[in-house]
């Protein structure tokens, strides 16, 4: 219920157009955003630059248009859909939406508005075949508002091609590692900085690696402080992270 | 190598006393951490207020005592040891250590040097079990100079408690959320917020609880954006993580 | 063996036409479900109000044929056939089996003899991908006789959602909570209610996921009483023990 | 809140004693629990007939003291301690708290208030092994109001035991079936009633047992109508659940 | 019911002491073994030539001495009690059951009454560890009345120790290979014979081993003809199936 | 090394045509199938009926005809060729090979020469989507020379259907029991008989079953005595060890 | 940093064109492989004899062609590039890359240059469907330079095959062996000969098999001295090593 | 056979002591090590200057003493007992055995008889939890003839202390890494040498370690060439493939 809401009941049971009894009995049966939950998610909005993102695996072109629209005219700009075919991208730009699609990692942003791109985040990832992850971070981070710097394949078998790019590890705020195969990545990345990494564990890999298990019990174990962990091939979720710390300020 | 012993090493070069060929040799032999390496270290300690937390369990006391008298002649202050058993804290007392122990979580800072507490870490936890990983996290965000609110006891399945809190939640620049069992309670809590999340899930639990696994794979499977997972009962790891959030300054 | 028969043998000993050895003998013969099993069966169908499942995935069109009519020729109604691809509910419908057909759940109901709706069971459901599984579990306690009210897409991620249906949730006789992802679910909503509470993991996620062991575990260790788990993606199981529990009549 | 304070405040309101703008502001600082949520436990109280349940397991006597009086003196009785080492039930008894306590099972009731026996409640068992957790879900039936029949050691390797009883499984409005090892027991029984049957696996076995894993995998799997899951050795659990079954009515 | 039983049931109707409707009823009360069921485990125990064995890991004293007791008066003999503490057969003993006791595979052999040894049964074994495994495999065998040939320490590691045995393996009727670590005894064994080869994976070795895991895979995936698996560390399984091939005589 | 051809070689070393020298080094240069090996397998054709089988899975057609052929050429008859796509199997049709093809285990026989049938080995399955698996074995132990009784859709859920048929069971030799889901059935069934029980999960299920885990791990864990495993879906493996004990004969 | 380049520097400092300060700041900022790094990777290349292999799995054939243009300018020859399939292959050797293609193991040679073969390396397989990882491991250690002999289909279940093969075993300075199913070969393998066993579990097999899980497991905890694994179905890795141990020169 | 028992037996027969039928049935019965095994082990133990290692967990004192003596006769030294603990040492020592006990890794050397170091073996280990497993390998090399450089602590968090000592890694002519929790180290090592590296994953770490699986996992799926694996903790496998490769000379 919307403060003014509230007010207006409250004003009315003071001018006795309604009785406690009956302003008691309205109040129970109010939805709970209503006394103040929707707020919450206003709120969200405003700190964060955007609206909620869209997992487009596995929903229908039908679904996904309409769902954009109904964001797009509750005022939502700059949406997220990730893991979204080519052929839905075509099929939401042919139903007129406003729509960037970025093939690699198949993200789009449906009713693109770009921001200011502030702070430094970082995303490091170990091989040409962890692009699609990386770049899901990197996008998503972007978007969202961060100043982005890619370091990709630097994994840690050929460690002086990580070395070489202290300087912008040690500048950035955030950092996204992103690995497959063994994981070691965010493990050696996180002993040369002090800010958090996020680690995205991929799918790449093939026998043992287990659809990427052995990337991330690796990186659940990291012997270096800093590093906490997203789900497999979790980028968006990872450049989600490292822009929401990014974007901290100082404590007031 | 330290930049005084750098220059004096360039300066002997200059005045003659060293031929470049010898200069060249003694920095190829020069250990790595001299040419630039220790600088990191050394700003790390800048950037945090406080040097590297040692792993007690399985440690011996002799070890434990020289470990922290050279961490603390090389100047370390609050010096966290997490998982160490009270009769070890005895001994490290007994030998001379200045330490404060806290038997619930069985951390120990040596070397004492409180710092001023800033910003708003929240730490939530679900159950009193949790109790242990629950305060590791806040007394580690703590030491390292961060405000700590404490959550307890607000798990998902008495939502009241944790809508409770909301202002709380709200107001944290970062918060760690710790559970064992079916481990929701960070997917709750980041959807009522827009800071980071991390996630520490516990041990908590019987049967296909699987010494955490169910918590662990809960937490990484967030439908909630924001959300980073630790290792299981890795409280101190997100307590480090909270406060590096928590002591980010707006980007200049 | 039927009582009727039964009867006879006996009144044959009696009337001397059998010995009582040639009964013994035929009584030790006779198969077991001769000697009250079909029995039991029959009572099954009388409580139920519905005969036998078929479970559809991996049955040709013939197979399902038959069996469908001898089901029905045993006067089997409402016979429920899950994971019934498109094309075989057209081959049974070609065939002349009456049929309805649920394209979502892929559910199909042969013979429909729709019986009075009483009680009341809620279905919930977390996110829009668990929608088949929910629709099955729905449907199936729809086709045995129960009320159903669908609570979808009221996930932990967005508590208001969930909470603003409190009434349905309190007034349902049995729960069915569908999820996948962490599958919090079930353990919010049993926090709320007195009632039982199915849960279904699903296999909706990715990763660290595993096809929905993360649910599945998370549901299984629910902090919250009143929660049993069925089978991943086991619609059809949850609502079957829910119309079991709801159509439970007072004791006598 | 209660609604006699809301009352009152919106009373004073009406009356002028408090203005519109004091009163949205009040409304807004209350708890949630405030605002409807005590009444829910209040609700599950009266349905239930027994209050919550506390894990005994890891907490200390003086905070097993201080819950049960807390507990107690909100007016619950019927307090179930599970998983109470008998030390722990001796310093209880000790400290005065009225308990009954069960060796078998280790479960504990404080504050013992038995309740009218009603309905009818099959506990069955597969192997001597799993009585614990028989006894477990059996008692916490029969201390929640449950009429409980116990059917022990009926196994499936020798069917003729369970066999036997058929009677009073047909007669039973709800089902707690235990078993270890390969966790047969809650299909067969399934096969041979029209209530639910809820599984509990048990930790017992060895080797390829896994702890109960291959109990509960197989148990998940069942291929007859009406089983659910509870972890492994929650007695508690599947008790809980089959006397909410069993005290279901008749819907009006 | 016993033949005689139900005999003289009939011969009261034949005679008019009891109506066919009173035998019907009586009839249908009968428990199910009493109606056929009991015959087959004496069946049992005349092709068996024993009656069961008792898991007597987690039983108490009293629970085993009347187990054991109850066991002997309806005439079994050679009762195998497996995986019995030392302590627990000396109470056993001391309350006046006869009982040989093997310390080495913890089994005691109750109410001993040796049967002819016959046929030809071989234990394998791959490592010296493996030995209380081995030995409960082939006391079995042999308390039940096969003649047993141990092979012990012929792991793979070292194939002219295996070789060497060829002529008993080859005039095997039966043959149980014990192994734990990587579990390949049972494929070479089976690769030099034609009967039966019942593999038991033991718990022996670390790490990857998991508790047997390993052996147990490795068992389960032989390359070669005849390999069937038991549960890790089941010696006893083993034996008893070895025995039940061994004991096999030519077709009528 | 053939016996007629190591006594011809000693022969020589006896009338000076070798000298004992020039004997020794071809004794050890001989290969070791030759000095005894190659009997090894010839005893095994002998006993056994039938040479070895194929497994068809991945191998192309060219491959399989010059396996089958040069097989054929050396005396083998009755080839079994396991997981045969029906395509291999036109293919070895059309170059000439005799060949009995079963599409629903896609089990092949080539070079079929049918042996007289003798004993009893039952086949018993759980639900009609094992019966690909079932088929497998029971084919298998027919093509060897075991008379085989299928006893099909006996699955513990409907107990009757399985006991009517205890005549069979009881005078079975070897029984295969063939499950999936929760893979109760070999318990059962042991329960039942005295003879060896090969168990054979399927993969049949779905979720939790893990492509036969759950199957797997119950069977394992089996509470009856005489039950034994072979690898998931490994039909032909229990054939051929049900036809194995089938075969023994009376020791002499 | 060249050794050329970092004297340059130093002779600046003493001739007063750069001051010490400036030259520790250029110290400083110098990339890390340039201080040393870059010649690491030389000496790999000088003692290795072969540059980088690449994964060719999931690479399009633009990125393979430009990969390999790149390697060869910068002077490597004989690039291995694994897992090409086929079509990938024929797009390089269109682009004009110079180029040798083994279909079995999808491994293609770029800028072939034959080195002289040396030294005595083992390839060993259990079965004819192990082929493919086989010759990967074969064909990388020749194209590195190792005399390579194959020892094709010499499974464990028909040990004389192998046996028949000691001589080339002994003779050996390394062994790869390959192995699916149960994955006993490298522990036979290891126990006759005293050079290092490289094993290479494939995921050749099916059911319990787990993609090569078992056959891995078995290989980890192999009982005989000298075993090493590497992933499953990494025969490159395993050919790569076993080269490595091949070139080793005696110690000076 | 010995060859000059082998000569004899000939002679008999050249000389007709014994028919050539004779001769053929001894060398039949002749046990197959007698045929040229024996030799093997002769030969091993020749190369590689130790007889073979005695696990030394679980085996008794008794069983110790009479194995080493025996070994000890037939005239081996230097024997390797891993797994010891202390009060078996003693044990040992009190009945005369020849020892020395090293404390951390729990090895005993029996019948010690040092032989020459050569070669250059590296021990680089990741923290300090790891030196038992680090000192196991290193003493074991070092007993075997190695000569050993340990490098420990050396984790990849703190990256300078490995570079530092780069000029000992690249010197290595073969290597063993041993690291818990993320495994990260061999990756790392090997990305920096050409020669072997042998990777031993720990179980140092908790939670979702699960006993060293995490690293287990991590090194398997190692980006860089030239890393094998063993057993979890197998600091004795690692020292004696590591020593393998060391002492390969050149190829003639």
């Amino acid at each position: 219920m919307e403060t003014a809401n509230l007010l207006e009941l409250l004003r009315q049971i003071k001018s006795g157009r309604l009785t406690p009894e009956e302003g008691a009995a309205r109040l129970r049966r109010e939805p709970f955003e209503d006394l103040g939950y929707a707020k919450i998610d206003h709120h969200r909005w405003l700190r964060q630059g955007s609206g909620e993102a869209i997992f487009g695996s596995g929903k229908t072109s039908p679904q996904l248009i309409e769902l954009v629209d109904r964001m797009a005219q509750a005022g939502s700009r700059n949406i997220l859909i990730t893991r979204l075919p080519a052929e839905r991208a075509d099929d939401l730009v042919a139903a007129g939406t406003p729509l960037v699609y970025h093939p690699t990692p198949r993200l789009a942003v449906a009713w693109p508005d770009p921001v200011p791109l502030t702070g430094a985040v970082v995303v490091a990832s170990a091989g040409t075949s962890d692009l699609p992850v990386a770049e899901e971070a990197a996008l998503t981070a972007e978007t969202l508002g961060s100043q982005v710097t890619r370091l990709y394949d630097v994994g840690v078998a050929g460690l002086h091609r990580l070395l070489a790019q202290q300087d912008s590890l040690i500048a950035a705020r955030a950092i996204v590692a992103v690995a497959g195969m063994e994981g070691a990545l965010p493990s050696v990345v996180a002993g040369l900085v002090g800010c958090p990494v996020v680690a995205v564990p991929t799918s790449v890999g093939y026998g043992a690696n287990w659809g990427g298990l052995a990337a991330l019990l690796a990186m659940l174990n990291s012997c270096a402080n800093g590093v906490s962990v997203v789900n497999i091939d979790n980028g968006f979720g990872a450049g989600w992270i490292a822009h929401s710390v990014n974007r901290t300020e100082s404590p007031t």
